[in-house]
């Protein structure tokens, strides 16, 4: 499959010579079948979907989730293999979730025909993602709330200091669940930092499709953590400032940019990609393929790749503390939390920026300007190198490396997650997350930690300031295509073996056993338990020497899997974060690992209950899902605003090119 | 200790404002009693030593180690606390290991007196580095040597394109042992890469002393390796060239660069330490530590860190393989086996180069060009950020992070290694081995997998070469002095807990259990079955809040460990790749933890022996060992030269800081 529409993008490529700026031409012209929806097309479905209800009930709709519906895979597969000669999009759609008469109903929307497709409402557990505006509205409620003002005078504070951050209440077994936010509140005074300055004690609870406060609680009266030190803005910093004192670059491409970017598609050095953007995935990478000189054509690597789930449970298991389990993805959603991008300071000068787009609360497009970049990155790395001083005279070969780089930055309240999607001219993925921002913090009577008695669930990391243990469990969702769609996942155990033969001083080796899993069950995997290489593999492609085409999986920083206890009920809801690395036959359906409705959920829509069902994967279309984990004891550094912490895996080409790829790359022009 | 000798070096600081280039005065005139052996002090040794044997033997003499004798721990500090004002250096002593009538000698040579003030003769077992000229007069013997000559022609090759490479042998239990090296020979003829052409089959051995041929064993007959596809210089590849393209960057810095070096002293950004060069080790990093603003005054990180050694055990029992098992740096020298760094290749335009001296087999000294380099590196990544969108107006800020790199690059035959030491204004440092070069290939019959019955232990790179599996085990030695040389090492361990509180509906958390190893055996450590944080803390050094300063290990990529069978020979003489973390008490003559005397080693010298004397290590001066391990199963992209597969470690902050160090860096200026 891949093979024939390989060959027509080296067609688009040869006629696209242009340099850098991003070509959008027609806002709604697309060029390909995966572009995310336009701000108009967007329009276009609030328009629709208002059209069906009637009069009454469409000022009362919300909008929860407006996104790209992909074309099927077949689909998508067909286009590309007849594009360009046949330039006729498929049918564009969009999936949408809206909530009326506290209901939440799915629709499919064409696009072209101006009508709804497909009509659902959602009978299951859970509830969509919360909307930006709807926060909003929400965390204002408590400021005019008489109760909660009563408790603000009481501790002596004013009430226009105070702003309130809702978290998602979880799900604790209770029968019957409501679509609500839990508010806890912090103090500004005299920072930007108000996160450091939790009015511990104090819960809300908003039912948020009635934008009404349903329970509220004082229950205990903690020391207000001072605002000095707190600070992190520049212009209110206290002198002096620039220490370390560190001397930037400027940097320029005397041959120019290497990006050629025509519309959402990406092309730089050997590498292809289409980037869109969603409102809970944020950047999507699809259709990633790879030039092979030797074949002539582009070869397929990832038909998708994104996160799909961001799970943070904190250890605290107090009543102001036990419910903090978040679901990043799918209760605040990764695009709708993007950050827009800072030049020079989140990407390099020479970045270029994508906008990104998604429905707000009224259906209506919301706007975030420059919520991707794309950069080359000299990497400072070598890429390959040799010297071989065995000759008379010494030879030396050195490459520097220079990789794509796509960077967003989503900030979910305090915290800020870094998503780097880094290409690799060797035909290495490497997937890399930051973790900064601002911890989540508990105010606290103490000052020292000689007054500590038993476990407070974290570290003091200033007067009355508690950083309490929590994790992060990324998962990424990689619908892995290695040379086309046939594709299974090979444990390479590595097994000591005894020497039998005699006349071998040796008593020990050790070689590879090769585990093909057939089903699920066997895909679940815990890094670090069993040295092994886990590599996904095309069963049908072979090099000339006779090895599968692969990529293998090569775990960095962060590995960690979840300690909860299985039963507990944020572990149901996020049982992904049990493994490392899941793989499940491809559905598409099966996107998001804690579920399509996770605000609320109870775990019956899950990565681990679709891989209970252990279906075949041998020689399946088949997606790995990975798990970086983060088991985060904060630390005095971490405080007011936290250095980024990194972590991230690769996917590296194993026995996929017939060589090295980048033998042939080009030495710097500056040697 | 720390806390009177970093004031010292606050006013050396201040007092040197001169910007980059290399500041060494008079060569013999040394600023710092770690500066490494001048090439006249080397020179200066050789007239000793030769003066003080007798005129017979002094010809016969061959250096195998001529190294600077650190001054004892408390004569540096000591030292240190008292410099500027007391400019007298600590004596000048050089410590050597010289061969002479078969056995090894150490001396060290007094150069202020111009005396040897210890004399000894080793009577263990083992024998000191290989000298580069000895492994190359080695070589050449085969090419006069009549049988293989012989086999040559047999084979219908032309010896003038042979070359040969030598590998030590190991010990296999064998009573009576000799200083020898195993050789296997290879075919040029039309490649540079005549290490992916092997003549199978063949085996001699050479008596290193007597330089003589001692076995001859020509076993079999396999099929030569072609030439073709083999070739990675530029100047001798095929058309086409260039692929992938990679645009280059020039870069500049406007204010200049932030790096300061007097001698050997490193100052950069927060940053200072001292960088030596060591026949053995290579770049040896000293008296690492980092200023503090609060405190005023720099504070000790890490008083040494350097390779200690580097295992290399193949997986194939067989005749001609079963004895490759070498240890890099205890064999054949880190220092000894530097590669010149090429510019703008090896390391980026922006660098700054230092040389490396070190003895040859006369004793006089060998000159390495561009043995170090170091620069400042615009990382791309971000140091750390915030968006503060709960705001009337959103806020962000973010740091883009610079920080500076300590490469070099050790080729030992067909592998290149590179090391690098990143030192971030964070307070972490973090190391980085890359392994790139050649691969150890066997020449084989087999031009497809599905010829192949049993274990062939490897994978069929190409018609011919087999990619014999393998193991790479760093050994780092890093004796961390966290504000001081009391240190402990503690294992925070994450541990589940069920909820006992009634109210609470959750049903379980984690929490950090604390664990001071009391003694080494408490600090033997592998990686990944417990989750656990790893640090090394001053108990006696608490941050206000009265949490203990420290330093964690983050593991990052390749940390596998050894899985040979305990009572193989190679894996008792590098028993340290059984766990990753080891700890012991500091000890000045523990530094090579595959002993001294590594060739021809029995294991009776290695940091597991020293270990399982199961010293006090709490409230001690201790030394972290670190093994950075990677099982390598090669695959074609590895062929004919490997793209770079990078792996590290990180040491960050940990409580070290009352608060975040880089709160107040400045942005770039681009802004």
């Amino acid at each position: 499959m891949s093979s024939t529409w390989t060959l027509t993008i080296i067609l688009l490529v040869s006629s696209l010579l242009t340099l850098l700026p991003i070509v959008t031409g027609d806002e709604n012209h697309h060029l390909h079948p995966l572009d995310p929806l336009t701000p108009s097309e967007i329009n276009q479905v609030q328009t629709i979907i208002k059209q069906t209800f009637n009069t009454t009930s469409k000022d009362n709709i919300t909008f929860h989730y407006v996104g790209l519906d992909d074309p099927d895979k077949p689909t998508l597969l067909s286009w590309l293999s007849n594009n360009p000669s046949n330039t006729t999009l498929p049918p564009r759609r969009a999936f949408v979730i809206v909530r009326l008469d506290r209901k939440s109903h799915e629709l499919i929307v064409d696009l072209s025909s101006n009508s709804i497709v497909s009509k659902n409402v959602h009978e299951g557990h859970g509830y969509p993602l919360f909307n930006l505006e709807e926060q909003k509205l929400a965390r204002m409620l408590p400021l005019t709330y008489e109760p909660f003002i009563e408790s603000i005078n009481k501790r002596g504070l004013n009430v226009s200091e105070v702003d309130c951050y809702g978290l998602t209440e979880g799900w604790y077994g209770e029968e019957n669940s409501r679509r609500a936010l839990k508010f806890t509140c912090f103090y500004m005074n005299g920072t930007t930092n108000f996160f450091m300055r939790p009015l511990e004690g104090i819960t809300l609870v908003v039912d948020v499709d009635e934008l009404k406060i349903v329970e509220y609680h004082d229950r205990v009266r903690v020391p207000l953590p001072k605002a000095e030190g707190t600070e992190y803005r520049w212009s209110l910093l206290n002198q002096p400032l620039g220490d370390p004192h560190l001397n930037h670059f400027s940097f320029d491409q005397p041959e120019g940019s290497g990006v050629k970017i025509e519309g959402h598609v990406v092309r730089w050095a050997n590498w292809e990609f289409h980037l869109g953007f969603d409102a809970r995935a944020g950047p999507v990478i699809s259709l990633a393929s790879i030039y092979d000189r030797e074949q002539g054509k582009y070869r397929a690597v990832m038909h998708r790749g994104s996160i799909s789930e961001l799970f943070v449970p904190y250890m605290d298991e107090t009543e102001e503390w036990y419910y903090k389990t978040v679901f990043d993805v799918g209760e605040y959603g990764a695009g709708q939390s993007a950050s827009s991008l800072a030049p020079s300071a989140d990407c390099p000068p020479n970045a270029v920026f994508f906008e990104g787009y998604f429905a707000g609360r009224d259906g209506k497009p919301v706007h975030v300007p420059n919520a991707i970049c794309i950069f080359e990155h000299q990497s400072g790395n070598i890429l390959w190198r040799h010297t071989e001083a065995e000759l008379p005279e010494t030879v030396t070969e050195s490459r520097a490396e220079v990789s794509l780089v796509v960077r967003t930055v989503m900030t979910v309240g305090n915290y800020d997650y870094i998503f780097d999607w880094e290409f690799k001219p060797s035909g290495s993925i490497k997937i890399g997350v930051g973790l900064t921002g601002i911890l989540g913090v508990k105010g606290a009577e103490y000052t020292n930690t000689d007054q500590i008695k038993g476990d407070v669930h974290g570290v003091l990391l200033a007067d009355n300031v508690l950083g309490i243990n929590h994790d992060h469990f990324f998962v990424f969702y990689l619908d892995l295509d290695i040379d086309g769609e046939s594709n299974s996942f090979v444990k390479n155990n590595l097994v000591t073996k005894r020497v039998t033969n005699d006349n071998s001083p040796r008593k020990s080796y050790w070689t590879v056993e090769s585990q093909t899993a057939k089903t699920e069950s066997d895909a679940r995997v815990k890094l670090g338990l069993e040295p092994s290489e886990l590599v996904v593999v095309n069963p049908n492609k072979k090099t000339k020497p006779g090895n599968n085409h692969g990529y293998r999986i090569i775990p960095g920083s962060l590995s960690s899997i979840s300690l909860l206890s299985e039963d507990d009920y944020p572990q149901i809801r996020g049982a992904f974060s049990r493994y490392n690395v899941w793989v499940t036959p491809y559905d598409k359906s099966e996107k998001w690992a804690a579920g399509q409705y996770v605000d609320h959920s109870r775990g019956d829509d899950t990565l681990a209950v679709w891989s209970h069902r252990n279906r075949e994967i041998e020689k399946k279309d088949i997606v790995l899902w990975y798990t970086l984990g983060f088991h985060h004891v904060p630390c005095q550094e971490d405080f007011p605003v936290m250095p980024t912490l990194s972590g991230g895996f690769e996917l590296r080409p194993t026995n996929f090119f017939e060589r090295n790829p980048v033998l042939k790359v080009n030495p710097p022009t500056t040697m």
